[in-house]
């Protein structure tokens, strides 16, 4: 591994939200170099720089085989088993089992994914920036292109301006929403979202009234399309709630808490109303969008807010905790 | 009204589940002839023959302006307010103000609607039967062809296999569905529903296991579309988990217990299951059914298992609560 990415994902974990298998090696968004391959692997050989899969596309199963899916029953994610495919953990620590993450586990320097789970990249990719084509931007356009497939001229809300949500509202502006209401409890991430193309920036501590009556009566009846990118019950139900009664479009994007309940009014859908759900966008489509990066087609850049050494990896925790930061990479050695 | 027909709808209400103003005239299926029109009315003229719309289509609002919309916003069912779309109630009873119904009122001989609330249709057509083209067949052709957009070779299956149910399983069929799997507690249903399309019949009082288990049992990993056609909460939650985890659709089309709770653990939709709502199908599209019945482009004869005069509505209100029959049409003038 050269650069692993934290996640809001991680911190879920770090606060016992999100239960996975422990003792484990974390981490689930990486940029490294193959350094040896195991018995019939054809797709990827020693030296190829490639970015890791937490949800990877085995090309056979009945989800990757659907042209409106992505979620390769091959996932190791819900719920999280902390092993390889063939049920085993290659990872042990003085003689005692170790469980991987997500089928990646990249808060290491060497780790073994199945074959699927990684894709080669170019050659000349800078891996501390396109770490992030991992996981992050991926889902965040995936849920806008693919999920919720957002309309030139439409009126979008992002709840959770952190990583995922900033993603989400570049891709909101690249499909030509004319109104991106962006909604965060950190203010200091209000400016950066402006310049990703956030045009209403809404702190719900400072209203009077549950801001997804504020989003209706700021649209009128209600957004076209609402996403949930932070994975909290009350912001999952306030998502379905700020879109139109009868044709608004909610994905939810965030994990929810292991074991948590949603609930509703189910008279919320019966207008017309759709709630979704999507992760990871689609995985095999990152390999091209790392090219796109390198020949200017996309701009990931100004995503990332911080690159710190692996070794501050708690610093970053710190930072993603008090909600400081969009994205923090942190490479393995980091480049002056 | 020339005759009337009653719905599940009416049942919960009946049974208290979805709270009305009262007392009022109840009815939401109606067909008639139109005996006189107030001011402005341009649509219509006395002597023509008309359905009723319990969701009307003003053709004005942000709903119907929207390609993928019918809720209109001058319906009155989301809350039922019992009144007029003027705020007014035009019956009484010895001086006291007697509510509307979801802007119908049809279980009476004259009634009063506004003008977007009927369509006129051919006057050849035989008013005790396409009575049910006013609500339950465009609910679940509606469900079908509109909102979970059902694709040739698929695998369906209907909760609740009543009047709506069996419009549902009846548009899955003509949408070309290979496997459609109906589920009912009382299996008098199933013979019929079998000769409308259904492949395989599930009683869940006779299961092993939650119905949901078995029909995912039975389709591998899910099903690519379900319908909840009854308004129970339980078999709304079993709708979306029968759905196939990464591209299954759930549609509820049942109206639930007012102020009751759809719960459910959000992982269900992050694989990237789909649950929506809809109610009403396009009413603009009725009178167009209304001739393609006529033209025997479609059958909704197979639908209606009793006519009973309109003295006979508590006994066909005890018809429907023991689930003996599909569809109760009460004409005014009962033919023989």
């Amino acid at each position: 591994i050269i650069s692993s990415g934290i996640c809001g994902t991680d911190k879920h974990i770090l606060e016992g939200k999100d239960k996975v298998p422990f003792p484990a090696i974390w981490g689930h968004e990486g940029a490294g170099t193959i350094e040896s391959i195991g018995e019939g692997v054809t797709t990827v050989k020693p030296g190829d720089k490639v970015l890791m899969f937490p949800l990877p596309e085995c090309r056979e199963c009945s989800s990757c085989l659907h042209p409106k899916s992505n979620f390769c029953l091959k996932e190791s994610i819900l719920p999280p088993t902390g092993l390889m495919l063939d049920g085993t953990s290659r990872f042990t620590c003085r003689g005692r089992k170790i469980y991987h993450l997500y089928g990646t586990s990249t808060f290491t320097e060497y780790t073994v994914v199945h074959e699927i789970a990684v894709g080669k990249i170019d050659d000349d990719a800078p891996m501390d920036t396109v770490c992030i084509l991992s996981c992050e931007v991926p889902t965040g356009f995936g849920a806008v292109f693919n999920i919720a497939k957002v309309t030139p001229g439409s009126t979008c809300v992002v709840f959770g301006l952190g990583g995922i949500g900033s993603a989400v509202l570049m891709a909101c502006k690249a499909s030509g929403a004319s109104r991106i209401i962006g909604v965060d409890i950190k203010e200091e991430k209000f400016p950066r979202a402006r310049t990703l193309g956030v045009t209403d920036c809404l702190n719900p501590q400072k209203l009077k009234k549950p801001v997804q009556e504020v989003v209706v009566e700021m649209t009128g009846k209600g957004a076209d399309f609402a996403f949930e990118a932070i994975g909290l019950i009350d912001t999952m139900v306030a998502t379905l709630e700020s879109c139109h009664p009868s044709y608004g479009v909610g994905v939810i994007i965030g994990l929810a808490p292991t074991n948590s309940q949603l609930i509703f009014d189910p008279m919320l859908l019966l207008s017309g109303r759709t709630l979704k759900g999507g992760a990871l966008g689609s995985e095999s489509c990152i390999p091209k969008m790392v090219t796109d990066y390198l020949q200017k087609k996309i701009n990931i850049d100004p995503l990332i807010t911080h690159k710190l050494p692996f070794e501050s990896i708690n610093k970053a925790f710190e930072l993603l905790q008090g909600g400081h930061c969009i994205k923090i990479q942190l490479p393995f050695i980091l480049e002056k």
